[in-house]
């Protein structure tokens, strides 16, 4: 194998304007779909490709935060990088000086997810193979090399940690059979908030009709009897059969999700997504007691491994929404995904990156960790942006064959 | 009284160095003290100076974050911009697209600390009184309309807030006494990582000389056999009845917490600071069960009210130790503290300024929210930089009497 140095690295602020409607949430009254890019070149025609995903506006903060943090890797090896990049990555987190701007949240460690996700890309295209395979080759100490696991001594230790992976090697075969079947996906673009009920049926039908046999519906009204009629609209539309998540993307207050959640229960959600601020792991371990057996995902504005890990030991979240374009990229969404496992939590991505990254996590997730098979978000928003946009057949993702992690955007150089 | 306008909004990059051993912690090796400052331009004399606290690198981040939220101020009347500024905090913090690369944490919360108290500074200054004056002399209605409680309704509504501010103005006369003996400060700069024996003996004792009956040594080891004998090193020198705190700096993981807090209690400690990593609420839940009477001091790290809730809930921190330029400004530190007392917890406040600014919300944390007097932090290393530097005589803060919020830097304009 021809050795692959880095020999810069460089930010890109890349913004998508979306449709009108398409994105738009409870919160997020008006959003583009954007990237802090992180590019690195290399001594060879290869290139790698890091995302963190943001909403717009200040896409170029990441971006100089990227280029602050990005001395460490100029002039290394990837295979030797990726040796011990679990050390790098905590080097890069703990920089004495710009750690004080998180520490590990907000533009900093944005700006590592892309660096981290970057990295991850350039050596699976170094070895000619697809992420998911790459992980899937990576002995339970060469993984262990890529992550930090500092701060969750208390619940998963690198040997409990290695002993975890060595005890899901003896499964993997009967797991394999996903990367022919494919991981299913969910249709998250049903129900945008503003989508009136027309658009809203047909959209429901649109994506059942495409195979999905999941959906999301956008929820946070100020009038709860407005989500309400919303949802059992969409009940009505695709029957019983299909599961439904519901996201109100933290607009409740607790006594408002306490309600609302009694409210919405009649129509059986598969899940309820963010019901209020994404730092009240108090506040959904409450929620959480009080709605069983109504079930809560969490996790895609969750910054690291330690708030996870809170959520995880107080019962306050049933489905972990980590999002390696959110955390500190792909090393801190498997350690993420360890912890899950060591919890008996399913992981279902929030995906940033369009599911683009997360089709390989979540077959590595599957396969060598054994976490169970749910769905994977899919947003189609940005298909015609990526190189190698994810293929969603009858509501499944097929397995990427392309080497690296089909992050490459086109005409982003 | 004259109008006063808010007509520009500019951000300053201010990076003063240190001298050796200054400010260096078990986690921040190589720190200068830097701000990004706010200064609001108007259609009179009067500058409005907001700072938030920051340790060099990364700085010029928060100030360009503060240029692209600067928008809702400009053109505004301090008054009225004051009299609904609880409503502008919250559109600033969720500002539909920068939400996301936070919320509420981080370089976009940093930038709202600075542009919230250069606001809070104007004002004084529009009235000519000191901070704590113009604090003190609000109706329990005019405070809560400087804030933003949401998300706290399990704990504390706005109604039960008015509520606690009237009771307690009953109380205001005796407390007042304060304003003449001045707040109790505690010397920060005894001991800092790296300081030998020598100079920490020497430090300690000049405190104790010089009026300070509480100091804090710097402690995170990784050997804690070091962090005891140090420690002991100090109480030799200062005596039983002087109160030392230990500090550090999240450098512990949780088991290695609970070793050494169970070491370092011989030499009773008033506190242990920030033991191990400020997301870890869970963690310091069990640390403070299982090293009771000891008591842990908690906040410089923690971003925003939602996070110290959690950690009041769980009575996971006995000092509430929130910084005005780390949360959102003035408005959310008084936030906090109003949730602190409603927890009956004291606040003793990190001081990022210096204690600039915190020497007059601790006088309003006293007189009107009726906490407990404790230990404001001192720290002397900018003395030289600010117009107006605390006055710290006997070891106690000499209260402010100049118009503003103490936070003008001299050649800073």
């Amino acid at each position: 194998m021809r050795s692959t140095v880095i020999t810069a690295v460089h930010a890109r602020d890349v913004r998508f304007p979306l449709k009108p409607g398409e994105g738009v949430d409870a919160i997020h009254t008006n959003p583009q779909y954007a990237y802090a890019v992180t590019l690195l070149a290399t001594n060879t025609s290869l290139r790698g490709t890091g995302l963190a995903f943001t909403l717009g506006a200040g896409t170029e903060l990441v971006c100089d935060a990227i280029r602050m943090l990005a001395q460490p890797l100029e002039g290394r090896e990837i295979e030797e990088l990726m040796a011990d990049f679990g050390r790098l990555t905590r080097q890069i987190a703990d920089h004495p000086q710009m750690r004080w701007l998180g520490p590990h949240k907000g533009v900093v460690h944005l700006a590592l997810a892309s660096l981290t996700n970057a990295c991850f890309d350039l050596w699976a295209k170094a070895r000619g193979v697809p992420l998911w395979k790459l992980l899937l080759d990576l002995t339970p100490e060469a993984i262990m090399a890529l992550l930090d696991l500092s701060y969750l001594e208390d619940v998963l230790t690198p040997s409990e940690a290695i002993n975890m992976l060595y005890r899901e090697m003896t499964h993997r075969n009967e797991r394999a059979a996903i990367l022919t079947q494919g991981y299913p996906g969910y249709d998250t673009s049903v129900g945008w908030f503003h989508y009136d009920d027309r658009q809203l049926i047909e959209n429901a039908r649109r994506a059942a009709d495409a195979g999905f046999s999941a959906m999301k519906l956008k929820v946070g009204s100020p009038d709860p009897a407005h989500d309400i009629r919303r949802a059992l609209l969409v009940r009505e539309t695709v029957g019983r059969d299909v599961r439904i998540m519901l996201d109100a993307n933290q607009q409740w207050t607790l006594p408002m999700a306490l309600h609302a959640c009694q409210e919405l229960a009649s129509m059986q959600p598969y899940w309820i997504e963010e019901p209020t601020h994404p730092d009240d792991v108090i506040g959904h371990q409450t929620l959480a007691r009080s709605i069983a057996p109504l079930r809560l995902a969490v996790g895609e504005h969750l910054p690291n491994r330690v708030v996870f890990k809170n959520y995880m030991q107080a019962n306050a979240a049933h489905f972990i929404q980590a999002d390696c374009t959110r955390v500190g990229g792909v090393s801190e969404f498997i350690t993420v995904s360890l912890l899950a496992r060591r919890f008996n939590l399913p992981v279902a991505p929030h995906v940033g990156d369009m599911g683009q990254i997360h089709q390989h996590l979540t077959l590595f997730n599957r396969i060598a960790l054994g976490h169970e098979t749910v769905f994977l978000e899919y947003i189609p928003h940005l298909r015609d942006r990526f190189r190698y946009p994810a293929q969603v057949e009858d509501g499944v993702y097929r397995t990427p064959q392309e080497p690296g992690s089909s992050a490459d955007l086109i005409d982003c150089t």
